[in-house]
């Protein structure tokens, strides 16, 4: 954590809402990122505890440093500004920021759906800044790399979201399957529900389990053929039916669609394989993807099947949640912002086992 | 195990194949049991080896019992006797058996398809006995009790294909659905791959993880389909795509299909409860099924709903695949093959935590 | 659960604290005991809430069944009260209780300890009603059984102590071993923990971890030493310190100590054998006990080594925390009290794997 | 993985035996190594394998290589070799490198033990090489640093005895405490038993359970006791208790022992933070050590308790078993030996939740 100037290569960085899951791998990230310093980092439940103390895994790097307490002047002059809060809250916090930042990139999901109607419709509540939604760019540089490149605001994806959309964009994009009823079986490991204790992620509740939940609500439903749309210009619904699964990372999305013509395993491979062309961080192969090998990396894993027997289309995608899907995620967005290199500071190698 | 005359009440049982999952779980349920004597339980490559010192679980009732090889004069006189063999042994294991024994209950694949065209197209190879194909009965109890009740040989029904065909009878045999292109998204525990350790089963391979496995090819396939269209007369095609999860025990199934005319969730949860009304394993609430609820219970759990956005159906299953998915459907079998209480040494409920 | 009359063989029973994982053990056990009915289950912050949609593992049998709020008067008459709340209740509870009941079983700390001195001490308070410390008898049949017949207020032992006292008494007993700094090294699964979420139970910090705590300060330390000198008559001191491992229930118990004289590994597996020779529980064996063979089950495991180089003792033994650890034990308390078969309702078979 | 000419700052390497666990984190770290590049691995069994295929965690950076059979030319002219075997197989691979390559640092068993009588009695058979036992360095930095600078032959610490001793060994060290019969409780995850399936490490067998092995007998025990009489040139002899838990990587070394004289927790910790004080891989603290917090670092984590009722003290240490007690301790010996800065490539944040 250097406190010093920065100089040309270097930039300011902050985190809102940092004693977080992805506030955490934040911390672990920009520890070794070669251009970006942190500053400040604050997580207002935790002010005043040591960063080591709350996470005793970045005791070796992050030795006296603490949690803040949410102060606005504190960001002031940073070059960037990474917010890892509720959803909710960061809605409010954007507008105390902006100005004070150069680029601010949201990790939580107020400001991914362009459509403010959405919000009341899926959130429960309205949103109070729909005046800034139309200014966020949505973070999936796969798919929206041209816009995030200098951009000053970017709502980085969601994890769910990011796994779907990554796996069913090829077949929407080339008009390969029909745009309604797209199915997205999602099975998801825990620390995606967060650090604070729940009924729903305590040991004895998730282990030796696999449970759906928020069937046919589920807040990453819109996200998703929000996501696919603008990408493709074709509108789609999707039926996105999440489950919890007893692992701490890792997200599989198991889509399923019709083509609209006969098509094999092998030529679905190959759309996967040719739309992600020369992307950093996705593998594209015949190896069916798992969730394991994706911890602890930036890299998406993808593969497709087509059944000869019913006609229908798989196509899957694993990812880690926190990294791919979160705060590395959330990384790539703000190289790209700086126009740094895109890959500067993540790796696309997992720790296994 | 009582190796005591047998009363009016009493029946004598033996095990083939004792040694592994299938037949710890026969062992456990049998020593409960208040009408079934165990008499022999063979395990061919743990011959001579203590039950108590490969399943000290069983210390505290198998003091001293070991498990033989197998030798069918053993099982001369039996009642019943219960196979729990891998693949393509059952079907030499049954000719020898039939005639000594009373009642042969199978709890492999070997003779649950009907087609013998299916065992080199799905198994990889012929069928030794076709002949004995059409005697077996399918141990289904839920749809097929009429024909299960004093039965002499039954084919009891693989954990995936119990599970997922529970799921869907109902709609199709209501005409509610489209029956070609149903998706069996399928969460699936460890057990099921049987005892001896393999490269996907070590706990390295399979903790923290979520694999798609077998992908268009998986074996319950074609029995899905054959028990689904058994029980409703109405040709169904099926994408089965099963998944392991961290778990011991424990199968999901979560089930999609196209409703013919429009549908809600409750309706759809009244179809399967009044499909299943009365039945003494089956539990169909709101509530939506998860897997650990199930854990050594004989209890399938069910629910339903509809998506009003995209018009689709999920109905939904979960079992104990060692219980009402193996060891506990052969027991539910061998009650009504030998005219006792269904329920004769079954508990609906589970251990949980 | 019975709301009828009981005839001769049967006894009305009712629980206080029925929500928590002690509570839905005890419904599971309840279900199938064949001597005791359930009149009423308590469950203050759960009251109005079906049992089922709580458990559903209990769905197959307590099929409208709610958990009521306490009132002590819906106990009156009944047989037996088992009480299963946090520490620092129930030693208010139970003098509302007696008099309205036959007998009491405490699942929780707070009528354990005979020397009120330890309760602020220990337990950071004093106890409110240490008059009735004395009349209470400690739940550990297999070392106080000629108490426990009849007895009409039990305390039932905690998981740490039943497993980490049973496993060092012989030793202690005979005078075998050196009685002062004995050593506890305990591992134990998160289920003993509770249901309540709490920072320390989630998945995420649970899972793929072991870690101490409670380091020289866990309350189950004075208890070990009590209950070891009350039945041996020794003075003895104890490092008691536990470890939480990613295991649902279980317990394993790694004591060691220093023998008074050189004794073999064969002489330290006797001593264990000679001592709880005939007990319907205990399971002593050359095998190394392990927790995962006890899950559902009342039985313990245990064996002993003594390493030639060092000249040391092991003694180890493993339980199911919720069965002879808290419920198991405290049905077979109330079989004990109420002078039925000691094992009623209680299975000495695991649920494995 | 470069193949290009080695620049003054580059080292060429190979890995023997890279298809294993400690193979793939050799991969895995190499990867990111800022001056090792990898020419070579090899993996007898897995020869003409992708290392994609085999491990799709390391997909992203080893996109076309294989695995190939052991040749000894091939490593001819390297900087370094890296061997990663099953024990007994290194013993006589390393006459058939040496004078091939400039530095060796086998991660096995086979030169660890200076005694060649060990290896009869602990592994039961003889070395075939006991000549070159003196001149391999014990790989462990934090006692022996002045001796693997620049060293060519280094045999890295076991995993179990690196912590086992970088816990015991200050106390020991400083006189601190009784020498003799030092008691280590030892848990371990399941990744030190390597990638090759067996009985004892299926998700089934490990899952949900603890389970002592090895119970007086593992062959680490030697090894812990040579290293701290190494280091501090006293005679100790230990009790070392290995406990399998259900996790992937991480062991915690619970140590028992008896200071000489008085002593509180705040002294036992002040003495390993001056023992260890600047060292870039030990984070010594008040906070107890856990496994999980040291899951992809290289960092050991260390605290320890004096008990004032029983005078015993607790010295705990945790570490992930592939990095410090594997690849990551090989590569900081590699840094060593070929003097570079001792944490290149080496990272001291987990990976967390």
């Amino acid at each position: 954590m250097s406190l010093g100037s920065s100089t040309s290569q270097h930039y300011k960085v902050g985190i809102v809402g940092a004693s977080g899951y992805t506030g955490v791998e934040l911390l672990r990230l920009l520890a070794g990122h070669p251009y970006l310093d942190l500053v400040v980092a604050t997580g207002d439940s935790k002010a005043g505890t040591a960063i080591a103390d709350l996470y005793p895994s970045l005791a070796g790097h992050y030795k006296d440093q603490k949690f803040q307490a949410f102060e606005p002047e504190d960001f002031d002059g940073l070059d960037l500004a990474f917010i890892g809060l509720p959803h909710g809250l960061s809605m409010d916090v954007v507008p105390r920021l902006r100005g004070k930042v150069g680029k601010i990139i949201d990790l939580g999901s107020d400001f991914r759906l362009t459509d403010p109607e959405l919000y009341p419709q899926w959130y429960g509540a309205n949103h109070t800044h729909p005046e800034l939604l139309g200014e966020f760019v949505y973070g999936l540089p796969e798919l929206f790399r041209d816009q995030l490149i200098g951009a000053e605001l970017i709502a980085a994806t969601g994890c769910n979201a990011a796994t779907s959309t990554l796996a069913l964009t090829p077949f929407v994009d080339g008009g390969y399957v029909k745009p309604e009823g797209l199915i997205v079986d999602l099975k998801t490991g825990v620390s995606g529900a967060g650090r604070p204790p729940k009924e729903t992620t305590t040991y004895c509740t998730v282990s030796d389990n696999v449970a759906p939940y928020a069937v046919l609500t589920h807040r990453h439903t819109p996200e998703i053929e929000q996501a696919i749309t603008a990408r493709t210009g074709t509108e789609v619904s999707v039926l996105f039916t999440p489950h919890l699964v007893p692992a701490n990372r890792g997200i599989l999305a198991t889509c399923y669609a019709e083509p609209k013509e006969p098509m094999t395993s092998e030529q679905a491979i190959e759309i996967l394989a040719d739309f992600y062309h020369g992307e950093p961080f996705v593998v594209v192969n015949e190896r069916v993807p798992t969730t394991k090998v994706t911890v602890g990396s930036n890299t998406v894993h993808m593969s497709a099947r087509v059944d000869p027997r019913t006609g229908r289309l798989i196509t899957m995608a694993s990812l880690d949640n926190l990294m791919k899907g979160a705060s590395g995620m959330a990384i790539q967005n703000a190289n790209l912002a700086l126009q740094l290199p895109e890959d500067s500071g993540l790796t696309t190698i997992g720790v296994y086992p």
